[in-house]
């Protein structure tokens, strides 16, 4: 990462383009947010050209809430997370789009979040959500661990806690394992029948599967052996990532995501005691990215 | 199954429409074949109207064969198995075509299988190939275990070992697991890049999954750690399998399929020991289901 050197007169805009939505944020040096805005999707799996249309959209909303016009920008440093911006010549392409800023630094979304967590510092996360990955940022190296997709990898995220209770439900169905509440409630939502399960499978994404994931975390809560396994592998798949990270050199981990703290309560005690604190969110990375100073959030 | 009494002279018409092909043989009673003929698939997801026109060409070309015309088949006795033949509608579709015979019986191919390994007694049977599934004929009821397909079921199965050693190879990439002489000859299939793995794995099917199968079942022989526990895992599910049917009842258990050889040998010697011979193949349990009198092959 290069910042450019900044003045106290100059502002950032952070943009979070995700594969769901694009936020940005236009901020002092000291962090006051003075716009925001927002657009849809920005990943650039749906083409580059698309991706700097959300871009564009969200960071213009923000100029017109702080009453800056295109013009009036050439103070402003972004820094700007990109969902996929590691697909092939994807960067690039971004990186030659014209925008009104005194400077514009990309990432991907893992790493404005990494960023962010860490205030600027080097620093190491998991994201645990629909999938899973782990990341680093170790003196401007990035390293990545899994996240690959579903179901070849992303062990531990909301889609192998799905497949994994589906897989159990159909085995308890025929007595190939004890049935549990946990396991009556799925085969319930398939009305008893394995066949409606097998219909289900076939159009079935990983965001599918990941809408299991909040049944089984709250039968874990209560106790019921089939989801207490379940997340004790979930939890064992992640803390496999948290665990290779320092052992890549990582000194701080944080878990992020929407499974992150159910999972946390579910790691060893060692790594739990080892885990950071979350400093910031990916707006908070991006803002970096452009240059802003860390700020405590 | 009900079947006709037959005398002396009548024939036997074996069917077996599976997902790949459609075999018939016609044979007399005591088992000389006479007459045999091949087709297309027959599996009811092509249709009901495709999987009978698969049917009547194979048993055409196995009645020209032997020299019968369609008018004189009322001496012939059919047995019909049909993959898919529990699909909704399709047993009564097929049973409603019309046919040359004197008779004519439908089961599932996998019945039909289970017929031919017991030699028509009561047994039960575990499918190992691409999928995996479990299923008994006992005093005239069907058990079926397992087999809804993949990913939520045929654990143990073809498949379920290739997203194994896929998922293995990822995690060994990028150093959480040990890297192995397996993984290592996955990961060079994926030239050494995880992103060419979530390509494919974008449009992988079953089948593409079970055709790392092979490799993985080499190195296991070789002794591999990774191949080693993995053939294990496929062994304790299909252990579980046969288990299951033998506390549902079942005496006889046989292991058909093209890995059931493989993975008999990493089965637990109790249950490889209460394993039982395969009497004949899915056209013996066809001719039987037609009326044939069992015999010894």
């Amino acid at each position: 990462m290069t910042t450019a050197k900044v003045d106290d007169e100059a502002l950032f805009m952070a943009v979070d383009g995700g594969g769901t939505g694009c936020r940005a944020r236009l901020e002092t040096a000291d962090g006051k947010v003075i716009g925001g805005g927002l657009a849809g999707p920005a990943a650039t799996r749906f083409g580059v050209e698309a991706s700097w249309a959300a871009i564009s959209t969200a960071f213009s909303n923000a100029l017109d809430e702080a009453g800056i016009g295109r013009s009036d920008a050439g103070h402003i440093h972004a820094g700007i997370g990109v969902a996929g911006l590691s697909r092939q010549g994807a960067r690039e392409a971004l990186e030659a789009m014209e925008h009104p800023f005194a400077s514009a630094h990309f990432a991907t979304d893992g790493e404005i979040a990494c960023l962010g967590a860490h205030g600027g510092r080097d620093g190491a996360i998991v994201i645990v959500g629909t999938g899973s990955c782990g990341l680093a940022r170790l003196s401007g190296q990035l390293i990545k661990i899994g996240g690959y997709g579903f179901p070849i990898s992303d062990e531990g995220s909301g889609a192998y806690l799905g497949l994994r209770v589906v897989r159990a439900a159909m085995m308890a169905h025929d007595g190939r394992m004890a049935m549990t509440a946990l396991l009556g409630e799925i085969m319930g939502r398939f009305g008893d029948d394995p066949g409606n399960a097998v219909q289900w499978m076939d159009q079935a994404t990983a965001t599918d599967y990941a809408a299991f994931a909040p049944i089984v975390v709250r039968h874990a809560d209560d106790g019921d052996p089939a989801a207490r396994r379940i997340m004790q592998d979930a939890a064992a798949a992640i803390e496999t990532i948290g665990r290779t990270l320092f052992e890549r050199g990582a000194e701080r981990l944080t878990l992020i995501g929407g499974l992150a703290s159910v999972i946390e309560s579910w790691l060893a005690p060692d790594l739990r005691r080892r885990l950071s604190p979350q400093l910031g969110d990916s707006l908070d990375g991006a803002a970096i990215l452009a240059g802003r100073p860390a700020i405590g959030r």
